[in-house]
């Protein structure tokens, strides 16, 4: 019986000033997809593995299969479908693991199938699994999982969403303290309205980020990423956050942020080996706190989901 | 006695989304400022025409003359300048009249005295015009009338300021209705306090619309005019809005809004004679409603104020 397995990556949704608009993937860590033709009609999920019991079990209730199974409506597919999900990244980290499953899942069903949807058809489907995890069909991390590198949601209503351009050599480094934020709270915490002048300083930046990465200028990049409306609120769920934010800057981060709705925080860098400097900093302060914390070091990845 | 003469031109602020940060500068209309070396000391207003005698003839309360004067205390020098205004646009029309005054009397004076300052320096002087005139130092007019082009202020706080580029060709349609709305009443009915949603929405077209800027995508950059925020509020303040917008549209316009506080209204289109044809719909269509108009087209000006 055919299979493919696919990678599916993390990513970083709002990237400091960008909430709910701006995304990008990263080549590590991620989620890893193995799905096959049954024949048998129905979407099965074979096996979880990674998620410590903790993921539903119910084909309609996980990410990886409910979008399946939207999917296979929406293209009269009468196939069966038997999907394996490797786990290989922590989840209600703010990494975006319930969109790599999602977009892992909705890559090798529509491989199986000879590609009916393009990459930007499958965000919809996408979407309504963010919807599932989080209760907000929200495309910030769905969107650079499916295309890959640095993706601007300019508008929901109607979905129009643009590829940016990355500055070679452009690097993450993610650190993931193991303390556990739901994404739901996270979210709660925000508030409904907002200051005109923090918005206004916060469209600002946006607009710089954008000019930042078509002009490669990675200075413009690290003061734009600068969040005044949602960092605020959202780093009191980060012990010592600001401490983190200075040793970041220290060790030669263009910025720092939260990423998603956290717990991990990510620095965006000229090169690799700032990257890594910036990471092991950044873990080695957290365990002086007594934290244990995971990192990461990644270019952008500017393909998305790949099949392996 | 050595003397040089300036045209400083229009100027679109805010631009559809970008409310308080973007702005852009057109080549007509604009101001002409006269400025000659008089070595007595003083800064004085020659002449200033063309203002119907409601501007200021005290040197210190005239934006022209107000700025020139911090300027010369800036810089150390004692010399004395006279200063004539010749105004070639209305003012309390949204076009930045004031921004052009300004910027037109620190190029010329700064000419005279050999450019001890370049224009990025002399925006922070101009901006103080701005306060002067309508009580906030704003640099979304006189930051694209000193530099040309399509403008950003990413930030006031520090002041970064960032010219984007502009798509050959992409012109302006300004018309205005003999209407007045004074910028200071036009301010105070924007929120304070905004809907988190809208604002995301807004952010997410600021960011669309410069990336419109750098890849050259006309429909981007028309989509992306969407401004959610303050278009909503002001638009109550010119009668028609709603009806002027679907004319533009009709007639090949990619984006349409309110330039500055108004009641001046502007459309972005592709070229020249789509942008003459706006123009001419929006004034037939406002004169159907007995309001006179004044109509301009004109490529974006890349250059700014310029020594005539």
């Amino acid at each position: 019986m055919k299979s493919v397995r696919v990678f599916a990556p993390a990513t970083v949704a709002n990237v400091g000033c960008g909430y709910d608009v701006l995304g990008l993937a990263v080549y590590r860590p991620g989620d890893e997809i193995l799905a096959r033709l049954t024949g048998n009609g129905k979407v099965s999920l074979d096996l979880v593995e990674g998620d410590e019991g903790r993921l539903p079990a119910d084909p309609e209730k996980n990410t990886v299969s409910s979008v399946v199974i939207r999917y296979l409506e929406f293209i009269g597919s009468k196939q069966g479908v038997g999907i394996s999900l490797y786990k290989k990244m922590p989840f209600g980290s703010g990494l975006g693991s319930s969109a790599a499953s999602a977009v892992g899942g909705l890559v090798a069903v529509n491989e199986l199938l000879g590609n009916p949807l393009s990459r930007r058809e499958l965000l919809p489907f996408a979407m309504e699994g963010e919807r599932l995890a989080c209760g907000n069909a929200h495309a910030d991390n769905v969107a650079p999982a499916l295309l890959g590198g640095f993706v601007l949601i300019r508008s929901y209503d109607p979905l129009d969403v643009i590829s940016l351009p990355v500055p070679d050599g452009l690097c993450c480094a993610l650190v993931y303290p193991h303390i556990e934020i739901p994404t739901m709270a996270a979210r709660q915490i925000i508030r409904q309205n907002i200051p005109m002048t923090d918005a206004i300083r916060q469209w600002g930046n946006v607009g710089a980020l954008v000019s930042g990465l078509y002009s490669g200028d990675p200075e413009l990049i690290g003061r734009s990423l600068e969040d005044v409306i949602v960092e605020p609120v959202r780093k009191m769920l980060i012990p010592g956050f600001d401490r983190l934010r200075d040793i970041a800057s220290v060790n030669g981060a263009l910025g720092f942020g939260i990423s998603g709705s956290g717990p991990t925080v990510f620095a965006l860098c000229g090169n690799k080996n700032t990257a890594g400097a910036v990471a092991d900093a950044l873990v080695d302060e957290l365990a002086g706190n007594k934290v244990d914390a995971t990192s990461w070091v990644s270019e952008i990845n500017g393909r998305g989901a790949v099949l392996l």
